[in-house]
């Protein structure tokens, strides 16, 4: 599915050795004259550097700030964080899309908005419907199937649709710098999880194989789910209501019902990752928070504190207060998508 | 705390062996002249056999039944599963306790059931309230704090608090047969979660140490979480209002939710526990689905089909009928608390 997927791949293979890496592996933050860059699409500067430097201070044994690495939990958003989320949020992009499929079985939507504006096209009619619009687009196209049949879906979608701009699937449009990241954490006794206002069944589908992270470490806005028996058998079936909303202050929330750990790592790139940076922040010890600053209309988008989807400016403003690290893409990214990375 | 803690602590260090057993160790339980006994407690019988047998078809590589260890998920009830129930279920008793120490903030509980009736130690008064009676009283015990604080008060009490009938700590009351097999289990490559119909944070608080699961592999039912600012430090407050019933329905949803892959082996003591082993054995290739009968007065206490708590009455049926394994404590265990076990 990926273009990268054989490669990612052995990542399943890896998702348990934090515990197990022997000095000959643990060092490959450690070692002084290290051969190998493990952040090659990372350019030289201070983002590069504090990311290496935390790594380091918390993996060295008998340092003081060493965390054991069942401690080591690193949380990443993942719309604007892990892959691009312009024009706007890609799951949102899969409802449309859905309600177009699903359009026959549902008369009347071509008189009822908000689906008559999809239908049509016609997005400023959509996007004038406001969150309540999405809302009734997500709900309509989330809910109803089995979670078999759901997972299925999106699989589909995923292999299969392209972005509007670039052309290519959405699966393509990860931040290559990210993807280092997320190894190179892994490779030092980190867990990386995904904390998303996105679906957590939408994400769960697809970011094992391009990220590498299983679905017991996906965090992600819910709807209810229901155990019915069907001819015998029991299916779990997705009910139209919200459940959960994994965004702004349900990131910590989520973070402290699924984990019960306080990560020591966390990096967004919204206001939505605000209190999730807070919460990391506020533990004992060493900690990293990070946002990506989406700097680059050139190769990827810039936007920051005007922006309606991915909006940075709370959290860009406490960011640059108490130093946390601000990735600038046009300066710290060398590659932003590993199209370019060859 | 626990009696036998310096014992199990280590296994914080083995909860992620499971990937990379070599050969020489995944052989614990296939190789056939093996030296040890995995499961001590356990006499000699189809229990025992039909669960080593499991565990061997797969863990064969190259066998028909193999099965990759990220997808060995074993899931465990905890109350009447792992640890006693009566006379009730000991986190309940833990509320009724708590009732007692907050009752100086309440002066208005001295005449209002159901707390009047735990103040006056009247059992009888108490159940008579039904369902509703527990949930005002676990409603009101368990809201209110910060999750760092419910933390500590779990902590203070599980260290100290004594089961009316044993006179131990209510972390020695647990089966000694069930704790090999969690650590047989992960020694050969399952990870091993808690599905309890108890409250999350109260396990969280202790499970870790007594039966090497972590705080990210328990799930349970839930109050509500609340973030906030407190003199601008964020806080999770614990809400008291209920959010998740992981019991009956609510555990094939909570294991969905938590992990997103179906388990493999699902042991459970009740009809709460049901539809938890329904959705196990429905998953494809080799499976096993284990009841724990409470056969034993003598040692432990007897009842299934009438009784109040831990009533197991439809799962039996469909056990006997499947051909699920049903332990019987009388004749499956040559031990049942840890401290017989010297």
């Amino acid at each position: 599915m990926h273009p990268r997927g054989s490669q990612l791949l052995p990542w399943r293979t890896l998702l348990c050795t934090p515990v197990f890496l022997d000095e000959s592996e643990a060092i490959l933050i450690n070692q002084p004259g290290m051969q190998t860059d493990p952040l090659p699409s990372w350019n030289e500067g201070p983002s590069k550097e504090s990311i290496l430097r935390f790594i380091e201070v918390v993996t060295t044994e008998g340092g003081a700030e060493f965390v054991p690495p069942l401690d080591r939990i690193a949380v990443f958003d993942n719309d604007g964080t892990l892959w691009s989320e312009k024009p706007f949020y890609f799951q949102l992009i899969f409802a449309l899309d859905r309600v177009k499929t699903l359009a026959a079985q549902h008369p009347e939507w071509r008189d009822q908005q908000p689906f008559k504006a999809v239908l049509e096209d016609d997005l400023a009619a959509f996007l004038a419907g406001g969150t309540k619009a999405i809302l009734d687009v997500l709900i309509a196209t989330h809910g109803g199937n089995t979670t078999d049949e759901f997972e299925q879906i999106v699989l589909d979608w995923i292999a299969s649709a392209r972005h509007p701009r670039t052309g290519r699937l959405y699966t393509e449009m990860v931040f290559q710098p990210m993807l280092e990241l997320l190894e190179t954490l892994r490779a030092n006794g980190f867990r990386t999880y995904i904390v998303s206002g996105g679906g957590i069944e939408f994400m769960r589908a697809w970011v094992e194989d391009v990220y590498g992270i299983p679905p017991e470490q996906v965090i992600g806005s819910s709807i209810e789910t229901g155990f019915e028996m069907r001819d015998g058998s029991p299916v779990l079936v997705r009910i139209p209501k919200v459940d959960f909303v994994d965004d702004n202050e349900g990131k910590p929330v989520g973070i402290h019902r699924f984990i019960g750990r306080r990560p020591i790592l966390a990096f967004g790139n919204s206001d939505g990752d605000h209190q999730m940076l807070q919460w990391t922040a506020a533990g004992g010890g060493a900690r990293f928070m990070g946002l990506v600053h989406h700097t680059d209309a050139e190769r990827e988008w810039a936007y920051d504190r005007e922006s309606l989807v991915g909006r940075l400016d709370k959290a860009l403003t406490e960011a640059r207060e108490r130093g946390w690290t601000v990735v600038d893409m046009v300066r710290d990214w060398r590659v932003v998508y590993p199209w370019e990375a060859v």
